[in-house]
């Protein structure tokens, strides 16, 4: 049971933590074929961000990691953008025989996103949830302000998806790119896809929004809501102040936070492997405080993530989500200023963007007579599909950026 | 605006707190023709009753309500089991002009389940929710032990859904009561019907299951795990010891779970209303700690539930959620025993239970050759179509009674 429990833990964490992660996936052949793509975490620095809220930040800093080779005219660019646990590790390996990047199923030489042609790059986001993993680098709540020498807290701006974009965009330019033929990345990263698409029309000529939605409504918003709550109850919070000597992190209220997007990501495919099964040596028919095989799997996989997050960071990303397409009037003003080509890419069974948001999405950009095209990604994974299972697109990919 | 909130906060309560609660709907046109239906609150009493899981409750009451008259045979009564965060107040009104129960618009003279023809029996629940509302009468948590003169807390003994339908056998018997011509309830308690059917079949004629499933399976043993955590979270949860003077209940925890239940059962469509509207006065763009609309309506809504709630009982109803059909080896298992004829009502935007489930229990009694069709309530309230707009159903109901 202990080497059960061992595997599972791993097996949750190849679906958060890309930087541990194999995507092992069924229909990725061409990942033993071609040759280990090794790829190098790097870090960009900027200074005097203003951001779409009014605050300064005075420095800040973002990792990411490219590959492939950027062409004369600065036209040959690829922008990968992470999903809410990830950052910027979407291909290769940090070294031979490490745990490859989550996307790197498509993306290397060869592969549908062929580093032969293109120069890609993918970057962490501001505020990244991972603040605490030493392969990470992002600016937020847990960073020391410059002003005051001591963390943020709460005292770091609100920053949404469209600052993502514009920090992307300044480690872009600094890289000598002038245009992105392809902008794509899974749920966050959909968001910024299609932030990118609506705010640089100009710089991107392909769009391919994976596992995301046109909007976060009040349904949505009040989801987002729901996933960070357990944090703000946890008594260590503190208002955010518990970076301090002596003082403990929320680990308890960012595991639960965890816990509920663990769960709200995968869909009952994928628990079917547990169940009715109580965890060990318990009984919850007669004892109320025992547990089910699933609640301590999702405890154990949380608790693992929790140690590398930081909680203000959730509260920051999850605000960041709430705020996607915020300074445009409605999803259909934002998509019009698109001059993209789209691939979309839901999963069918998605519960934390149900299809229909996609396929809305998919409408409006028709009715606005803009190339796109939708295929379904299919599987247990639910929302998750499209980051372990993204494979499954590859033909689908391969065509898009062939046209 | 506040008349806005009040307003809303009536519309939220409209949904959860049948007592409160006018089904209104704007397809339920013989609710204005028919005369009021007066019902008035009982409250039936048992004792030495052994828990499935080998417990023994020394004495026990549930509260009931009832319409129409047994005939001599006894088997013209109809069994409506109520939904998680509900009670038996599911037709008529207390006291004319008062709010009916929450599936007035099916059940009363000449209504779809005619208490002219049939006896309708509606009981509360062991552990109900509503522990600290005057109108509901239930043993559990909250109750005195008479062991030991205080409340049980968490030594009450775990309870499953096959708990409620016992103590329900025992109240019918009560009243004479031989045969049902008709078990039917929304949600939790279409996970009773279900139960009665496996447990009692040659007591159960037909079973009308709406918004419910065939099976809890680990995705679902996990969800309502992540319902309840908040309240295991809460610092005045003391291990379910809070009902000494003095001592604050968990009100904090509870609302969140309420929180959580609340958005849950509803959908994108429901959500609209409130589109990405800021809270009054606060500026989420700017403010980490600002709100938008429907956050705030949420917290509202589930506070005031939270009043008339108890902690404990929640985690009592979760756990019997859990235990549903957990004395058969499986849902086929468990369906093979039925000899109902059944009308499955699932909401096809059910986000708590997924349509598939419903989907699923039906395929698998068409396997087993049982009589049964299923009928798809529609529109933007997810889960709450069952319970606020279960009116849509009215003439495949009528059709299901007539045969």
């Amino acid at each position: 049971m202990i080497t059960r429990r061992i595997l599972l833990t791993a097996t949750a964490l190849s679906s958060l933590l890309p930087r541990h992660a194999p995507a092992q996936t069924a229909t990725a052949p061409t990942a033993a074929a071609a040759p280990e793509l090794l790829v190098e975490k790097k870090v960009f620095e900027f200074a005097n961000y203003r951001t779409r809220g009014g605050a300064n930040l005075a420095t800040g800093r973002i990792g990411y990691q490219t590959a492939g080779t950027l062409n004369a005219a600065g036209d040959n660019a690829v922008l990968i953008e992470h999903f809410f646990t990830g950052n910027s590790h979407a291909f290769g390996r940090y070294a031979a025989g490490e745990a490859p990047g989550y996307w790197d199923a498509i993306i290397g030489p060869g592969k549908p996103i062929d580093t032969n042609r293109f120069f890609v790059v993918a970057s962490d986001c501001l505020a990244n949830l991972n603040a605490r993993d030493a392969r990470t680098t992002t600016t937020g709540p847990a960073s020391v302000n410059p002003a005051t020498g001591r963390p943020y807290g709460m005292d770091f701006p609100v920053v949404s998806i469209r600052d993502f974009v514009e920090v992307q965009k300044l480690l872009l330019e600094s890289l000598g790119v002038k245009k992105l033929a392809l902008v794509a990345g899974g749920s966050m990263g959909a968001l910024q896809t299609v932030e990118w698409a609506a705010a640089y029309p100009d710089w991107v000529e392909r769009a391919m929004p994976a596992i995301g939605t046109g909007e976060i409504d009040a349904w949505l918003l009040g989801w987002l809501d729901i996933w960070e709550a357990p944090i703000r109850m946890d008594p260590n919070w503190r208002n955010g102040d518990y970076y301090a000597q002596g003082r403990q992190p929320p680990l308890q209220g960012l595991t639960e936070a965890l816990r509920i997007v663990t769960l709200h990501s995968r869909d009952r495919g994928w628990a079917r492997e547990f169940g009715r099964r109580p965890a060990e040596g318990q009984d919850p028919t007669r004892r109320i405080g025992d547990r089910f095989a699933v609640e301590q799997w999702l405890e154990d996989a949380a608790a693992a993530r929790a140690r590398v997050s930081d909680a203000n960071s959730f509260l920051y990303l999850t605000r960041a989500n709430q705020l996607f397409l915020n300074e445009y009037d409605g999803t259909e003003a934002a998509l019009s200023r698109s001059r993209a080509r789209w691939l979309v890419l839901p999963s069918a069974k998605d519960r934390v963007f149900p299809v229909e948001y996609a396929q809305e999405m998919t409408d409006t950009l028709r009715r606005l007579n803009q190339p796109v095209e939708m295929v379904e990604l299919k599987g247990p994974q639910g929302h998750l599909e499209g980051v372990v299972d993204i494979a499954q697109a590859s033909d689908a990919i391969r065509a898009f950026l062939a046209r």
